[in-house]
């Protein structure tokens, strides 16, 4: 679970309750299980993390293996897995085969792949069956989501037969997800869907034919979670049914999953736009050499790239070593490239997750930031020259603007009377440019990434940054090559 | 609706509808609402999002009341504010009062004040009471996503008499949120809560207290969105009771609301992240002028910080004009601090979001972030030492790497053997320096800013940059002048 996280102040239940529960397993466990059974699984599992392993042990053999199931689901993943790892099989098999299929594949995935094996073998074998088919998916797809076990009726039920199978399922005790109920057709292929609250609204004397609702909203099982997550938003559902190619139900994603989905992928893709790999692990608990890991690749890319801002550079040693003024600028006017680059970028990395933006898109976002580069550019130029000319105001006796210090050696300055007008306007200018180049690439560089196949998160801020860092640096010296010649250069 | 941008593929039933919708409003709109009953109201909306002005209006009207609320809930927001503005206040009055509450009031907090106020005077006084309290709440807040329309019953009951009910209400065509069922003591606090299924499963004899939970996990009605979000994904919810500190119900907030207040507060974090004000609205529907205001703002005030760098410089002039080779490598090692700036921030961010991390907790994260930084800039300096050594060895012959060239102008070059090697164990050890800086500023700057009581999710990316670029600038000189004093110095 992506959130188990709450501050002590969110769940008091926990720190009021460790003290009770250890007391209880000490003195009577017998009763454990009566005495807690109010008490909502999340926060058991609170709890369970504040014990040793020992008593964790002793907790869960307590409650009874369903009741214990709950409380594993909630349980941190880490512990999860260290306790799953250290009883037997065959007790491992007893606690992941009270679970919900989805739940049971997740968690099997997270321990090692031996220990799996051998508790997967424990298991019944119409649940090993399922389990094994669900494994087979990848995590992050919708087939990696689905729980397999939910409700369908046959269409030509009455309401009050098809709510009494329903009530029947109900208090048989599985964990069918129930939000919805399905119909089949004699191929077994799903045909209708009602809610809950329809089955309960119908007309006793009504059919399932009549209440059920023939379009199905539904996913492929090799759906992605992003598009799942977007249909179960777009559409408002509590679940939505995974559907094959042939149309046959192959299971139900609940929207909890969906929303720690969600979760997961908002928290990769910060991640990467902060110019990384994503994690996978909470960032307290991955190891500082897999988090060192993650993060080296890109700031080596970044770097390596950055190193031709040195190559552009010397290109223009002639005229840096003429004015060396223009050396005391370029990181402001980098920085403003940098930054209105990455405002685009987080603008339509983000358009482009929620599908306010595609691909074929691109001419409408050129279309927006030309126009919002040059007016951004001319708002930080005017900036950039009102603040040169304070500065000329303020400190004209004992700051070296004035002067064209460079070529005869700091302690020989040539005023050259002037010279921080014509600064001015070679700064103010450069960052007309810079602004317009910096939101262009920015807001393009998602296209690109993804018309080339790669993931359009992956136009990170530092990216950006760099991309821009060498175009400008080169606008920077044209535009003082142009306003500074004949006269400084 | 957050998520009405589905690309065409996943959305074929508007455009394969479409054109049967038109050619029935022309030729027989009395048989629309039978021949849509089946679609989807956000398949619907998408359809009418096709239609012009004209066509809209009657296919509303033809849809009738009820439908039509539905959707327009799922209209995009500025077509639906148009839409509303231009019917009679009374029309839109009926269409308003068949929607929830917090639909309702969503939507006419959306439009004009005044015409807001014409549409409420026509609704009928009882929703329009609760409307004009929903009204009160922040839109971000519990109060402001919930619906005060839900169901509870007597805990006194038999199970048989509470299905009843809730069949009853289920009928009766109200919007009531139903995925739980609370029961409420005689002062009419909340005292339990069961899942409709859980009411199903009971036993027909069972009294409605033997089988509620007396544990309801709830939410104050102050509480900020991403609270509320929390709450549902740490126990699984799909809908949380609003109760009052007198432990009173004043409504539910279900998990669909909680899904689109979760994409919204993600799309602001990463635009904040981005370094810039959240937008607010879909990147192609907001105007120009408003997207360069939200973008203006930051960009200026980082720009002037940026000014800082070159007051930074002017206190190295003196080395740089004798060194001038130490200019080439300024952006390169600026960048590397403001890209591990960076990672660090979007890590922290996000863990402070999710909760994984809480302002005392600052220590731990300097325990990992100073081994981090060390370790990622000792990697970086060894890249930028070994890329000057394979410069210095593919070009000497032709490049001004081996020289210091500076205090003679460009046409005098004096070889200084050995130069470039004390210029890479320069750009090393400043990288370490600046890399470990970078790290640390990057993780705290969350901290601070929430300490000082802003949104530590302000802590943009090019902030940080700014912020280490200046940091950065004066380690690069000191290691500087510590390596090269008594040779180039």
């Amino acid at each position: 679970m992506s959130s188990r996280n709450l501050p002590p102040e969110d769940r008091p239940v926990a720190a009021l309750l460790a003290p009770d529960i250890i007391a209880l397993l000490e003195e009577s466990p017998s009763t454990l299980a009566v005495e807690t059974e109010e008490i909502h699984p999340a926060d058991l599992a609170d709890v369970a993390e504040l014990l040793d392993r020992d008593q964790l042990k002793a907790f869960l053999d307590a409650l009874g293996p369903s009741r214990a199931a709950d409380v594993l689901e909630y349980l941190d993943e880490e512990l999860r897995t260290e306790f799953l790892e250290a009883i037997t099989p065959r007790q491992a098999a007893e606690l992941v085969t009270e679970m919900t299929p989805d739940d049971r594949a997740d968690i099997l995935d997270e321990i090692d792949e031996e220990h799996a094996e051998e508790i997967l073998s424990e298991i019944p074998s119409e649940a090993r069956r399922v389990t094994e088919q669900l494994l087979a998916y990848d995590s992050d797809s919708a087939g990696g989501l689905m729980t397999t076990e939910f409700v369908s009726v046959s269409a030509d039920m009455t309401v009050e037969n098809a709510l009494e199978n329903v009530r029947a399922v109900a208090r048989s005790g599985k964990k069918e997800a129930m939000h919805n109920i399905y119909t089949t057709d004699a191929q077994g292929r799903i045909a209708g869907v009602m809610s809950l609250r329809e089955l309960l609204a119908a007309p006793s004397g009504a059919k399932i034919s009549d209440i059920a609702w023939t379009e199905v909203v539904s996913v492929r099982p090799d759906a992605d979670r992003e598009e799942v997550a977007r249909v179960i938003a777009n559409y408002d559902m509590v679940a939505v049914p995974v559907v094959s190619e042939s149309g046959h139900a192959m299971g139900v994603i609940t929207v909890d999953d969906v929303i720690d989905a969600i979760q997961e992928e908002q928290t990769e893709d910060v991640q990467k736009f902060g110019g990384m790999e994503a994690l996978d692990e909470p960032y307290m608990q991955i190891g500082l050499f897999a988090m060192i890991k993650k993060r080296a690749g890109w700031l080596s890319i970044l770097l390596i790239s950055e190193t031709f801002t040195t190559t552009a550079m010397q290109h223009f040693t002639d005229e840096l070593s003429k004015v060396a003024l223009l050396g005391l600028f370029i990181p402001l006017v980098m920085s403003a490239g940098g930054n209105s680059g990455s405002q685009a970028t987080s603008l339509i990395t983000r358009a482009m997750a929620l599908r306010e933006v595609e691909v074929r898109d691109w001419w409408r976002v050129v279309a927006r930031e030309l126009p919002s580069g040059i007016i951004l550019g001319s708002i930080l130029g005017a900036i950039g020259m009102i603040r040169i000319s304070a500065w000329q105001w303020m400190f004209q006796h004992n700051i070296a603007l004035g002067y064209n210090y460079n070529s005869l050696g700091p302690d020989k300055l040539t005023p050259i009377p002037g010279t921080w007008k014509l600064m001015a306007l070679t700064v103010g200018f450069a960052l007309v440019g810079i602004v317009t180049f910096g939101s262009l690439a920015g807001s393009m560089l998602p296209f690109i990434l993804k018309r080339l196949g790669f993931d359009p998160a992956s136009a990170s801020a530092p990216l950006v940054a760099t991309l821009v860092d060498i175009t400008g640096l080169t606008i920077y010296f044209v535009v003082a090559l142009i306003i500074l010649h004949g006269t400084l250069l």
